[in-house]
Protein backbone atom coordinates (compact mmCIF):
# COMPACT_ATOMS: atom_id res chain seq x y z
CA UNK A 1 0.00 0.00 0.00
CA UNK A 2 1.24 3.66 -0.53
CA UNK A 3 0.09 6.31 1.21
CA UNK A 4 0.25 9.80 0.34
CA UNK A 5 0.76 12.77 2.76
CA UNK A 6 1.14 16.41 1.29
CA UNK A 7 0.23 19.69 1.12
CA UNK A 8 -1.07 19.67 -2.62
CA UNK A 9 -4.70 20.33 -2.05
CA UNK A 10 -7.47 18.16 -3.30
CA UNK A 11 -8.71 20.89 -5.89
CA UNK A 12 -5.40 21.17 -7.72
CA UNK A 13 -3.71 18.46 -10.33
CA UNK A 14 -0.97 17.39 -8.65
CA UNK A 15 -2.49 14.88 -6.45
CA UNK A 16 -3.78 13.28 -9.33
CA UNK A 17 -0.17 13.82 -11.29
CA UNK A 18 1.07 11.41 -8.55
CA UNK A 19 -2.09 8.90 -8.79
CA UNK A 20 -0.90 8.90 -12.87
CA UNK A 21 2.39 7.97 -12.00
CA UNK A 22 2.06 5.20 -9.04
CA UNK A 23 -0.86 3.37 -11.64
CA UNK A 24 2.28 3.24 -14.14
CA UNK A 25 4.75 2.19 -11.84
CA UNK A 26 3.41 0.14 -9.12
CA UNK A 27 -0.02 -1.10 -11.18
CA UNK A 28 -2.53 -2.81 -8.78
CA UNK A 29 -0.78 -1.47 -5.65
CA UNK A 30 -3.33 0.59 -3.46
CA UNK A 31 -2.92 4.28 -3.20
CA UNK A 32 -4.44 5.67 0.09
CA UNK A 33 -4.76 9.87 0.32
CA UNK A 34 -4.30 10.17 3.84
CA UNK A 35 -3.76 14.13 3.90
CA UNK A 36 -3.58 16.73 1.31
CA UNK A 37 -4.55 19.33 3.81
CA UNK A 38 -0.73 20.46 5.63
CA UNK A 39 -0.51 24.10 5.65
CA UNK A 40 1.25 25.14 2.71
CA UNK A 41 4.89 24.57 2.74
CA UNK A 42 4.55 24.42 6.39
CA UNK A 43 7.37 21.44 7.55
CA UNK A 44 6.78 21.80 10.83
CA UNK A 45 2.91 21.57 11.01
CA UNK A 46 3.60 18.97 8.67
CA UNK A 47 6.15 17.02 10.82
CA UNK A 48 3.40 16.92 14.02
CA UNK A 49 0.37 15.83 11.58
CA UNK A 50 1.94 12.85 10.16
CA UNK A 51 3.40 11.50 13.39
CA UNK A 52 -0.02 11.85 14.27
CA UNK A 53 -1.57 10.29 11.07
CA UNK A 54 0.61 7.79 10.37
CA UNK A 55 0.26 5.78 13.13
CA UNK A 56 -3.77 5.34 11.96
CA UNK A 57 -2.08 2.94 9.09
CA UNK A 58 -0.76 -0.40 9.28
CA UNK A 59 2.95 -1.19 9.07
CA UNK A 60 4.41 -2.04 5.77
CA UNK A 61 3.18 0.83 4.01
CA UNK A 62 5.39 2.92 1.75
CA UNK A 63 4.70 6.79 2.78
CA UNK A 64 5.08 9.90 0.20
CA UNK A 65 5.61 12.71 2.12
CA UNK A 66 5.65 15.92 0.36
CA UNK A 67 5.83 19.38 2.02
CA UNK A 68 8.40 20.72 0.32
CA UNK A 69 9.06 24.37 -0.29
CA UNK A 70 12.46 23.92 -0.63
CA UNK A 71 11.69 21.72 -3.97
CA UNK A 72 15.02 22.38 -6.36
CA UNK A 73 17.25 23.45 -3.95
CA UNK A 74 20.13 21.72 -2.22
CA UNK A 75 18.32 19.75 0.54
CA UNK A 76 18.06 16.09 -0.34
CA UNK A 77 15.86 13.15 -1.33
CA UNK A 78 15.61 10.75 1.60
CA UNK A 79 13.98 7.45 2.58
CA UNK A 80 13.57 5.67 5.82
CA UNK A 81 12.73 2.76 7.11
CA UNK A 82 10.33 3.38 10.33
CA UNK A 83 8.61 1.17 12.78
CA UNK A 84 7.83 -0.83 9.59
CA UNK A 85 6.89 1.37 7.25
CA UNK A 86 8.68 3.25 4.28
CA UNK A 87 9.10 7.11 4.16
CA UNK A 88 9.77 8.95 1.18
CA UNK A 89 10.20 12.74 1.16
CA UNK A 90 12.36 16.16 0.84
CA UNK A 91 14.67 15.33 4.05
CA UNK A 92 13.66 19.10 5.52
CA UNK A 93 12.23 17.75 8.61
CA UNK A 94 9.15 16.42 8.01
CA UNK A 95 9.78 13.03 9.22
CA UNK A 96 11.57 14.21 12.20
CA UNK A 97 8.69 14.45 14.42
CA UNK A 98 8.18 10.95 13.35
CA UNK A 99 11.25 9.47 13.34
CA UNK A 100 12.01 11.10 17.16
CA UNK A 101 8.96 8.81 18.26
CA UNK A 102 9.84 5.89 16.93
CA UNK A 103 11.00 2.55 17.77
CA UNK A 104 13.35 1.76 14.96
CA UNK A 105 14.74 4.06 12.21
CA UNK A 106 17.18 3.56 9.07
CA UNK A 107 17.65 6.36 6.97
CA UNK A 108 18.72 7.21 3.95
CA UNK A 109 19.52 9.43 1.05
CA UNK A 110 18.47 8.50 -2.58
CA UNK A 111 20.71 8.31 -4.78
CA UNK A 112 18.73 7.48 -7.82
CA UNK A 113 17.55 10.35 -9.93
CA UNK A 114 14.65 10.33 -13.06
CA UNK A 115 15.71 10.73 -16.62
CA UNK A 116 13.86 13.93 -16.50
CA UNK A 117 13.85 15.85 -12.98
CA UNK A 118 11.57 19.13 -13.14
CA UNK A 119 12.48 22.03 -10.59
CA UNK A 120 9.48 22.35 -8.73
CA UNK A 121 7.35 18.44 -8.77
CA UNK A 122 9.69 15.76 -6.99
CA UNK A 123 6.89 14.65 -5.39
CA UNK A 124 5.91 13.32 -9.44
CA UNK A 125 9.41 13.10 -10.59
CA UNK A 126 11.49 11.61 -7.46
CA UNK A 127 9.36 10.46 -4.50
CA UNK A 128 6.18 9.18 -6.37
CA UNK A 129 8.57 6.45 -8.43
CA UNK A 130 10.98 6.02 -5.51
CA UNK A 131 8.09 4.81 -3.56
CA UNK A 132 6.71 2.72 -6.30
CA UNK A 133 10.02 0.73 -6.31
CA UNK A 134 9.84 0.46 -2.47
CA UNK A 135 6.28 -0.94 -2.58
CA UNK A 136 7.24 -3.64 -5.76
CA UNK A 137 10.17 -4.50 -2.66
CA UNK A 138 13.02 -3.03 -5.37
CA UNK A 139 15.22 -0.90 -3.18
CA UNK A 140 16.45 2.20 -5.28
CA UNK A 141 20.35 3.46 -5.09
CA UNK A 142 20.62 5.08 -1.82
CA UNK A 143 22.79 4.85 0.90
CA UNK A 144 22.63 5.34 4.81
CA UNK A 145 22.48 8.77 5.88
CA UNK A 146 21.10 10.77 9.68
CA UNK A 147 17.82 12.31 9.19
CA UNK A 148 17.54 15.88 9.27
CA UNK A 149 16.28 16.32 12.82
CA UNK A 150 15.65 20.30 13.18
CA UNK A 151 15.26 21.86 16.88
CA UNK A 152 11.50 21.07 17.51
CA UNK A 153 9.94 20.34 20.88
CA UNK A 154 8.96 16.55 21.44
CA UNK A 155 5.30 17.53 21.91
CA UNK A 156 4.29 20.94 20.41
CA UNK A 157 1.69 22.90 22.05
CA UNK A 158 0.40 24.16 19.54
CA UNK A 159 -2.60 24.75 17.29
CA UNK A 160 -1.69 22.71 13.67
CA UNK A 161 -4.57 21.96 11.69
CA UNK A 162 -8.38 22.41 12.85
CA UNK A 163 -10.78 19.41 10.85
CA UNK A 164 -13.99 20.62 8.96
CA UNK A 165 -15.92 19.54 12.38
CA UNK A 166 -13.84 21.83 14.30
CA UNK A 167 -11.76 19.77 16.27
CA UNK A 168 -8.23 21.81 17.05
CA UNK A 169 -5.32 19.25 16.25
CA UNK A 170 -2.08 19.95 18.39
CA UNK A 171 1.36 18.71 17.94
CA UNK A 172 0.85 16.62 21.37
CA UNK A 173 1.53 13.40 21.61
CA UNK A 174 -1.68 12.35 23.25
CA UNK A 175 -3.61 11.05 20.28
CA UNK A 176 0.11 9.81 18.85
CA UNK A 177 0.22 7.61 22.20
CA UNK A 178 -3.14 6.12 21.84
CA UNK A 179 -3.02 6.24 18.36
CA UNK A 180 -4.89 3.64 17.13
CA UNK A 181 -7.79 4.61 19.56
CA UNK A 182 -8.17 7.48 19.01
CA UNK A 183 -6.21 8.97 15.78
CA UNK A 184 -8.58 11.59 14.40
CA UNK A 185 -11.61 12.48 15.75
CA UNK A 186 -14.05 12.21 13.19
CA UNK A 187 -17.48 10.50 13.62
CA UNK B 1 -18.23 -2.61 -4.56
CA UNK B 2 -18.16 -0.72 -1.46
CA UNK B 3 -19.44 3.04 -1.29
CA UNK B 4 -18.90 5.35 1.59
CA UNK B 5 -21.62 8.27 2.23
CA UNK B 6 -20.37 10.36 4.82
CA UNK B 7 -20.28 13.85 6.95
CA UNK B 8 -15.98 13.16 6.97
CA UNK B 9 -15.21 16.13 4.64
CA UNK B 10 -12.69 15.82 1.86
CA UNK B 11 -9.87 17.53 3.25
CA UNK B 12 -9.41 15.81 7.04
CA UNK B 13 -7.93 11.97 7.05
CA UNK B 14 -10.84 10.28 7.78
CA UNK B 15 -11.83 9.26 4.57
CA UNK B 16 -8.39 8.01 3.78
CA UNK B 17 -8.49 6.19 6.75
CA UNK B 18 -11.24 4.54 6.06
CA UNK B 19 -9.85 3.74 2.79
CA UNK B 20 -6.70 2.23 4.39
CA UNK B 21 -8.83 -0.06 6.43
CA UNK B 22 -10.98 -1.35 3.36
CA UNK B 23 -7.51 -1.41 1.26
CA UNK B 24 -6.46 -4.37 4.09
CA UNK B 25 -9.83 -5.44 4.90
CA UNK B 26 -11.09 -6.13 1.25
CA UNK B 27 -8.60 -6.20 -1.59
CA UNK B 28 -9.48 -5.95 -4.88
CA UNK B 29 -12.74 -4.53 -4.05
CA UNK B 30 -13.44 -0.76 -6.06
CA UNK B 31 -13.93 1.53 -3.26
CA UNK B 32 -15.97 4.98 -4.28
CA UNK B 33 -16.24 7.99 -2.11
CA UNK B 34 -20.11 9.27 -3.15
CA UNK B 35 -20.63 12.14 -0.92
CA UNK B 36 -18.78 13.18 2.41
CA UNK B 37 -20.37 16.84 2.52
CA UNK B 38 -23.32 15.72 4.45
CA UNK B 39 -23.49 18.58 6.99
CA UNK B 40 -21.74 18.02 9.62
CA UNK B 41 -23.98 15.52 12.24
CA UNK B 42 -26.68 16.71 10.48
CA UNK B 43 -28.35 13.16 10.47
CA UNK B 44 -31.58 13.83 8.91
CA UNK B 45 -29.95 16.09 5.86
CA UNK B 46 -27.77 12.25 5.43
CA UNK B 47 -31.01 10.72 5.59
CA UNK B 48 -32.70 12.15 2.68
CA UNK B 49 -29.41 12.76 0.92
CA UNK B 50 -28.82 9.22 1.11
CA UNK B 51 -32.22 8.63 -0.42
CA UNK B 52 -31.28 10.55 -3.73
CA UNK B 53 -27.57 9.93 -4.21
CA UNK B 54 -28.13 6.05 -3.35
CA UNK B 55 -30.11 5.19 -5.88
CA UNK B 56 -27.56 6.46 -8.57
CA UNK B 57 -26.03 3.19 -7.53
CA UNK B 58 -26.57 -0.31 -8.93
CA UNK B 59 -28.02 -2.91 -6.54
CA UNK B 60 -25.17 -5.11 -5.11
CA UNK B 61 -23.30 -2.94 -3.42
CA UNK B 62 -22.33 -2.18 -0.18
CA UNK B 63 -22.67 1.46 1.17
CA UNK B 64 -21.30 2.64 4.86
CA UNK B 65 -23.60 5.27 5.77
CA UNK B 66 -21.59 7.17 8.51
CA UNK B 67 -23.25 10.68 10.02
CA UNK B 68 -22.95 9.63 13.94
CA UNK B 69 -22.72 12.78 16.04
CA UNK B 70 -23.91 10.15 19.01
CA UNK B 71 -21.06 7.76 18.59
CA UNK B 72 -19.42 6.13 21.30
CA UNK B 73 -23.06 6.14 23.04
CA UNK B 74 -26.11 4.21 23.44
CA UNK B 75 -26.74 3.91 19.71
CA UNK B 76 -26.70 0.38 18.20
CA UNK B 77 -24.90 -0.07 14.72
CA UNK B 78 -27.11 -1.50 12.13
CA UNK B 79 -26.56 -3.63 8.95
CA UNK B 80 -29.36 -3.35 6.52
CA UNK B 81 -30.47 -4.95 3.13
CA UNK B 82 -32.37 -2.39 1.11
CA UNK B 83 -33.56 -3.48 -2.35
CA UNK B 84 -30.68 -5.33 -3.11
CA UNK B 85 -27.43 -3.44 -1.58
CA UNK B 86 -26.17 -3.71 1.89
CA UNK B 87 -25.85 -0.56 4.30
CA UNK B 88 -23.85 -0.32 7.18
CA UNK B 89 -24.32 2.71 9.83
CA UNK B 90 -24.76 3.79 13.36
CA UNK B 91 -28.88 2.92 14.13
CA UNK B 92 -29.85 6.87 14.36
CA UNK B 93 -32.05 7.44 11.72
CA UNK B 94 -29.60 7.76 8.48
CA UNK B 95 -30.88 5.03 6.77
CA UNK B 96 -34.76 5.68 7.88
CA UNK B 97 -35.71 7.65 4.77
CA UNK B 98 -34.24 5.12 2.13
CA UNK B 99 -36.00 2.43 3.88
CA UNK B 100 -39.15 4.04 4.43
CA UNK B 101 -39.11 4.37 0.61
CA UNK B 102 -37.74 1.14 -1.03
CA UNK B 103 -39.65 -2.02 -1.63
CA UNK B 104 -37.51 -4.42 0.56
CA UNK B 105 -35.81 -3.87 4.08
CA UNK B 106 -34.09 -6.34 5.94
CA UNK B 107 -32.14 -5.00 9.16
CA UNK B 108 -29.90 -6.48 11.46
CA UNK B 109 -28.16 -5.02 14.58
CA UNK B 110 -24.50 -5.60 14.72
CA UNK B 111 -23.20 -7.78 17.14
CA UNK B 112 -20.14 -8.20 15.63
CA UNK B 113 -17.03 -6.15 17.23
CA UNK B 114 -13.63 -5.65 16.19
CA UNK B 115 -10.63 -6.13 18.95
CA UNK B 116 -10.02 -2.46 19.43
CA UNK B 117 -12.98 -0.30 19.51
CA UNK B 118 -12.32 3.52 19.52
CA UNK B 119 -14.67 6.54 21.22
CA UNK B 120 -14.59 8.34 18.21
CA UNK B 121 -14.83 6.61 15.30
CA UNK B 122 -16.52 3.91 14.47
CA UNK B 123 -16.65 4.41 10.59
CA UNK B 124 -12.90 3.12 10.81
CA UNK B 125 -13.43 0.15 13.99
CA UNK B 126 -16.28 -1.19 13.14
CA UNK B 127 -18.86 0.18 10.00
CA UNK B 128 -15.68 -0.40 7.58
CA UNK B 129 -14.72 -4.00 8.92
CA UNK B 130 -18.46 -4.59 8.53
CA UNK B 131 -18.59 -3.85 5.20
CA UNK B 132 -15.73 -5.38 3.80
CA UNK B 133 -16.92 -8.52 5.15
CA UNK B 134 -20.63 -7.92 3.35
CA UNK B 135 -18.54 -7.37 0.38
CA UNK B 136 -16.51 -10.56 0.51
CA UNK B 137 -19.81 -12.66 0.84
CA UNK B 138 -19.49 -13.28 4.91
CA UNK B 139 -22.02 -12.14 7.60
CA UNK B 140 -20.61 -10.49 10.52
CA UNK B 141 -22.57 -11.72 13.69
CA UNK B 142 -25.71 -9.90 13.98
CA UNK B 143 -29.40 -10.42 14.60
CA UNK B 144 -32.64 -9.11 13.25
CA UNK B 145 -33.73 -5.87 14.74
CA UNK B 146 -35.96 -2.93 13.40
CA UNK B 147 -34.12 -0.08 11.74
CA UNK B 148 -35.00 3.31 14.34
CA UNK B 149 -37.60 5.62 12.42
CA UNK B 150 -37.76 8.90 13.54
CA UNK B 151 -40.49 10.66 12.97
CA UNK B 152 -39.88 12.95 9.58
CA UNK B 153 -42.24 13.66 6.64
CA UNK B 154 -41.54 11.48 3.71
CA UNK B 155 -40.91 14.49 1.51
CA UNK B 156 -38.77 17.52 3.30
CA UNK B 157 -39.74 20.47 1.34
CA UNK B 158 -35.93 22.11 2.77
CA UNK B 159 -33.26 23.21 1.04
CA UNK B 160 -30.68 20.53 2.71
CA UNK B 161 -27.45 20.66 0.51
CA UNK B 162 -26.71 23.38 -2.22
CA UNK B 163 -24.25 21.84 -4.94
CA UNK B 164 -20.96 24.06 -5.97
CA UNK B 165 -22.98 25.20 -9.45
CA UNK B 166 -25.58 26.48 -6.89
CA UNK B 167 -28.06 24.06 -7.15
CA UNK B 168 -30.17 23.64 -3.97
CA UNK B 169 -31.13 20.21 -2.97
CA UNK B 170 -33.99 19.44 -0.76
CA UNK B 171 -35.77 16.41 0.57
CA UNK B 172 -38.65 16.38 -1.75
CA UNK B 173 -38.80 12.83 -3.96
CA UNK B 174 -38.76 14.61 -7.29
CA UNK B 175 -34.93 13.52 -7.98
CA UNK B 176 -35.47 10.21 -6.23
CA UNK B 177 -38.95 8.70 -8.26
CA UNK B 178 -36.50 9.26 -11.75
CA UNK B 179 -33.55 8.69 -9.30
CA UNK B 180 -31.34 7.20 -12.62
CA UNK B 181 -32.77 9.96 -14.91
CA UNK B 182 -31.94 13.08 -12.74
CA UNK B 183 -29.50 11.14 -9.56
CA UNK B 184 -26.97 15.26 -9.14
CA UNK B 185 -28.02 17.94 -11.51
CA UNK B 186 -24.23 18.22 -12.38
CA UNK B 187 -23.47 18.99 -16.10
CA UNK C 1 -6.03 4.54 -17.45
CA UNK C 2 -9.23 6.71 -17.55
CA UNK C 3 -8.43 10.28 -16.56
CA UNK C 4 -11.27 12.40 -15.16
CA UNK C 5 -11.07 16.23 -15.89
CA UNK C 6 -14.39 18.65 -15.38
CA UNK C 7 -15.58 20.94 -13.13
CA UNK C 8 -17.92 18.70 -11.50
CA UNK C 9 -16.11 19.97 -8.12
CA UNK C 10 -14.95 16.86 -5.26
CA UNK C 11 -17.32 17.97 -2.92
CA UNK C 12 -20.41 17.17 -4.59
CA UNK C 13 -21.86 13.54 -5.14
CA UNK C 14 -21.10 13.82 -9.14
CA UNK C 15 -17.54 12.52 -9.31
CA UNK C 16 -18.37 9.54 -7.19
CA UNK C 17 -21.21 8.79 -9.41
CA UNK C 18 -18.69 8.99 -12.75
CA UNK C 19 -16.69 5.84 -10.58
CA UNK C 20 -19.46 4.45 -9.59
CA UNK C 21 -19.91 3.84 -13.45
CA UNK C 22 -16.65 2.86 -14.30
CA UNK C 23 -15.95 0.66 -12.15
CA UNK C 24 -18.85 -1.54 -13.54
CA UNK C 25 -18.45 -0.99 -17.28
CA UNK C 26 -14.23 -0.85 -17.05
CA UNK C 27 -13.24 -3.19 -14.15
CA UNK C 28 -9.65 -3.11 -13.16
CA UNK C 29 -9.15 0.23 -15.26
CA UNK C 30 -7.41 2.91 -12.92
CA UNK C 31 -9.39 6.20 -12.80
CA UNK C 32 -7.37 9.19 -12.25
CA UNK C 33 -8.89 12.09 -10.69
CA UNK C 34 -6.99 14.29 -12.66
CA UNK C 35 -8.89 17.62 -12.04
CA UNK C 36 -12.51 18.66 -10.99
CA UNK C 37 -11.84 22.08 -10.63
CA UNK C 38 -12.79 23.88 -13.71
CA UNK C 39 -14.06 26.98 -13.08
CA UNK C 40 -18.13 25.85 -13.48
CA UNK C 41 -19.23 25.91 -16.87
CA UNK C 42 -16.49 27.88 -17.82
CA UNK C 43 -15.14 26.10 -21.28
CA UNK C 44 -12.51 28.06 -22.05
CA UNK C 45 -10.41 28.07 -19.17
CA UNK C 46 -11.21 24.19 -19.40
CA UNK C 47 -9.64 23.68 -22.99
CA UNK C 48 -6.62 25.83 -21.86
CA UNK C 49 -6.29 24.14 -18.14
CA UNK C 50 -7.07 20.46 -20.08
CA UNK C 51 -4.34 21.66 -22.90
CA UNK C 52 -1.72 21.88 -19.64
CA UNK C 53 -2.69 18.92 -17.68
CA UNK C 54 -3.21 16.89 -20.14
CA UNK C 55 0.29 16.72 -21.30
CA UNK C 56 1.46 15.61 -17.64
CA UNK C 57 0.14 12.30 -18.52
CA UNK C 58 1.95 9.21 -20.61
CA UNK C 59 -0.16 8.74 -24.12
CA UNK C 60 -2.47 5.28 -24.15
CA UNK C 61 -4.75 7.21 -21.75
CA UNK C 62 -8.64 8.01 -21.85
CA UNK C 63 -9.77 11.35 -20.69
CA UNK C 64 -13.62 12.30 -19.66
CA UNK C 65 -13.64 15.68 -20.29
CA UNK C 66 -16.69 17.47 -19.15
CA UNK C 67 -17.42 20.66 -19.10
CA UNK C 68 -21.00 21.08 -20.36
CA UNK C 69 -23.11 23.90 -19.75
CA UNK C 70 -25.11 23.16 -23.23
CA UNK C 71 -26.04 19.48 -21.74
CA UNK C 72 -29.28 18.64 -22.90
CA UNK C 73 -28.79 20.64 -26.07
CA UNK C 74 -28.04 20.50 -29.40
CA UNK C 75 -24.19 19.84 -29.31
CA UNK C 76 -22.91 16.67 -30.34
CA UNK C 77 -20.87 14.21 -28.30
CA UNK C 78 -17.57 13.58 -29.20
CA UNK C 79 -14.35 11.54 -29.11
CA UNK C 80 -10.83 12.38 -30.76
CA UNK C 81 -7.42 10.44 -30.50
CA UNK C 82 -5.00 12.88 -29.95
CA UNK C 83 -1.52 12.36 -30.10
CA UNK C 84 -2.18 8.61 -28.71
CA UNK C 85 -4.67 9.67 -25.95
CA UNK C 86 -8.52 9.65 -26.29
CA UNK C 87 -10.73 12.18 -25.22
CA UNK C 88 -14.32 12.45 -24.86
CA UNK C 89 -16.67 15.24 -24.17
CA UNK C 90 -19.37 17.27 -25.31
CA UNK C 91 -17.83 18.90 -28.68
CA UNK C 92 -18.10 22.41 -27.47
CA UNK C 93 -14.93 23.29 -27.67
CA UNK C 94 -13.44 22.04 -24.20
CA UNK C 95 -11.00 19.84 -26.74
CA UNK C 96 -10.30 22.82 -28.77
CA UNK C 97 -6.94 24.34 -27.48
CA UNK C 98 -5.62 20.98 -27.03
CA UNK C 99 -6.19 19.65 -30.44
CA UNK C 100 -4.95 22.89 -32.17
CA UNK C 101 -1.79 22.38 -30.29
CA UNK C 102 -1.50 18.28 -31.33
CA UNK C 103 0.42 16.79 -33.64
CA UNK C 104 -2.38 14.51 -34.72
CA UNK C 105 -5.87 14.13 -34.36
CA UNK C 106 -8.59 12.20 -35.74
CA UNK C 107 -12.23 12.96 -34.06
CA UNK C 108 -15.42 11.32 -34.18
CA UNK C 109 -19.28 12.13 -33.34
CA UNK C 110 -20.57 9.40 -31.07
CA UNK C 111 -23.65 7.72 -32.51
CA UNK C 112 -24.04 5.18 -29.32
CA UNK C 113 -26.35 6.50 -27.22
CA UNK C 114 -27.08 4.79 -23.74
CA UNK C 115 -30.69 3.07 -22.85
CA UNK C 116 -30.89 5.75 -20.73
CA UNK C 117 -29.77 9.06 -20.81
CA UNK C 118 -30.82 11.65 -18.65
CA UNK C 119 -30.75 15.25 -19.77
CA UNK C 120 -28.64 16.45 -16.98
CA UNK C 121 -25.58 14.65 -16.60
CA UNK C 122 -24.16 12.94 -19.43
CA UNK C 123 -20.63 12.51 -18.15
CA UNK C 124 -22.30 9.95 -16.21
CA UNK C 125 -24.44 8.05 -18.90
CA UNK C 126 -22.80 9.03 -22.31
CA UNK C 127 -18.92 10.19 -21.64
CA UNK C 128 -18.05 7.53 -19.13
CA UNK C 129 -19.99 4.26 -20.95
CA UNK C 130 -17.49 5.47 -23.76
CA UNK C 131 -14.34 6.23 -22.01
CA UNK C 132 -14.82 2.54 -21.26
CA UNK C 133 -15.62 1.03 -23.98
CA UNK C 134 -12.13 2.81 -25.14
CA UNK C 135 -10.25 1.51 -22.87
CA UNK C 136 -10.88 -1.80 -22.89
CA UNK C 137 -9.93 -1.76 -26.63
CA UNK C 138 -13.75 -0.95 -28.27
CA UNK C 139 -14.72 1.45 -30.54
CA UNK C 140 -18.25 2.46 -30.33
CA UNK C 141 -20.30 3.50 -32.98
CA UNK C 142 -18.90 6.94 -33.70
CA UNK C 143 -17.97 9.01 -37.48
CA UNK C 144 -15.49 11.16 -38.42
CA UNK C 145 -16.28 14.63 -37.75
CA UNK C 146 -14.51 17.52 -37.33
CA UNK C 147 -14.29 19.05 -34.04
CA UNK C 148 -15.41 22.39 -33.15
CA UNK C 149 -12.47 25.42 -32.94
CA UNK C 150 -14.09 28.21 -31.39
CA UNK C 151 -12.11 31.52 -32.16
CA UNK C 152 -9.70 31.44 -29.30
CA UNK C 153 -6.32 32.96 -29.34
CA UNK C 154 -3.30 30.19 -29.15
CA UNK C 155 -2.58 31.27 -26.24
CA UNK C 156 -4.30 33.69 -23.49
CA UNK C 157 -2.80 35.85 -21.55
CA UNK C 158 -5.30 35.79 -19.00
CA UNK C 159 -5.50 34.03 -15.29
CA UNK C 160 -7.87 31.10 -15.86
CA UNK C 161 -7.20 29.20 -12.46
CA UNK C 162 -5.54 29.88 -8.75
CA UNK C 163 -3.89 26.87 -7.33
CA UNK C 164 -4.13 26.95 -3.69
CA UNK C 165 -0.43 27.86 -2.76
CA UNK C 166 -1.20 31.05 -4.76
CA UNK C 167 0.12 30.45 -8.26
CA UNK C 168 -1.58 31.88 -11.12
CA UNK C 169 -2.05 29.59 -14.04
CA UNK C 170 -2.71 31.37 -17.67
CA UNK C 171 -3.38 30.16 -20.95
CA UNK C 172 0.18 30.84 -22.48
CA UNK C 173 1.84 27.46 -23.42
CA UNK C 174 5.06 28.11 -21.60
CA UNK C 175 4.17 25.35 -19.08
CA UNK C 176 2.91 23.50 -22.10
CA UNK C 177 5.95 23.62 -24.24
CA UNK C 178 7.92 22.54 -21.13
CA UNK C 179 5.43 20.21 -20.46
CA UNK C 180 6.70 17.36 -18.58
CA UNK C 181 9.09 19.41 -16.81
CA UNK C 182 6.72 21.95 -15.26
CA UNK C 183 3.34 20.92 -15.40
CA UNK C 184 1.57 21.91 -12.49
CA UNK C 185 3.75 24.25 -10.24
CA UNK C 186 3.55 22.49 -7.32
CA UNK C 187 6.09 21.58 -4.71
Amino acid sequence: MIVLFTDFGLADPYVGQLHAVLAHAAPGVPVIDLFHAVPSYDVRAGAYLLAAYACAIAPGAVFVCVVDPGVGSARLPVMARIDGSWYVGPDNGVLAVLARRAQRVESYAIRWRPERLSDSFHGRDLFAPVAARLAGGEQPAAEPAPLTLPDWPADLAQVIYIDHYGNAITGTRASSARCRADAGSGT
